[in-house]
């Protein structure tokens, strides 16, 4: 199991249509074959400055390059991402086997 | 629900012994009180620094509170996190409701 997370910020105004609009699209990326309990969620910690994070679970590394290259993906980069998106990181998880 | 994340780098080196007993004690969060869900993670991306992450729940902000508040947290903190993480971020995170 591969977990994909990325933290954000946007640029839009908080509470405003355009933040609806760029979250919404990015939950349609849950319909990408291959996504697992995907989530989208709102950063709450002050030691941060991000606002929102998206998570999503792969069931092995193929499994999260056909994601990563989906067309739907790529699209959703190039269209909304790029332009939308302020700053962002990206973090994945693997279980930890002592 | 609130999602408890952090994401760090020790300086110990990578398969050490130190290591290992870093992360062993870190599982120990997981015995407090109201902490649900604890995993001790490998962070794999290697778009960040950081190699290794813990994530719990809490079922509100009162849990939250409670542990981060519990004297075998900030022992945790004092004897462990703060000697031996060379960086660290944390992200936590709430449901998004649109």
């Amino acid at each position: 199991m591969i977990r994909h997370t990325v933290a954000f910020r946007l640029k839009h105004n908080p509470g405003s249509t355009a933040e609806r609009g760029f979250l919404q699209a990015a939950c349609e990326l849950a319909k990408i074959e291959g996504v697992r309990k995907f989530e989208c969620l709102r950063q709450s910690s002050l030691k941060n400055s991000f606002t929102f994070g998206l998570c999503m679970e792969f069931a092995d590394e193929a499994a999260y390059a056909f994601y990563s290259g989906h067309p739907d993906h790529t699209a959703f980069v190039q269209q909304r991402w790029i332009p939308e998106v302020v700053e962002f990181m990206e973090l994945d998880y693997v279980a930890y086997v002592p």
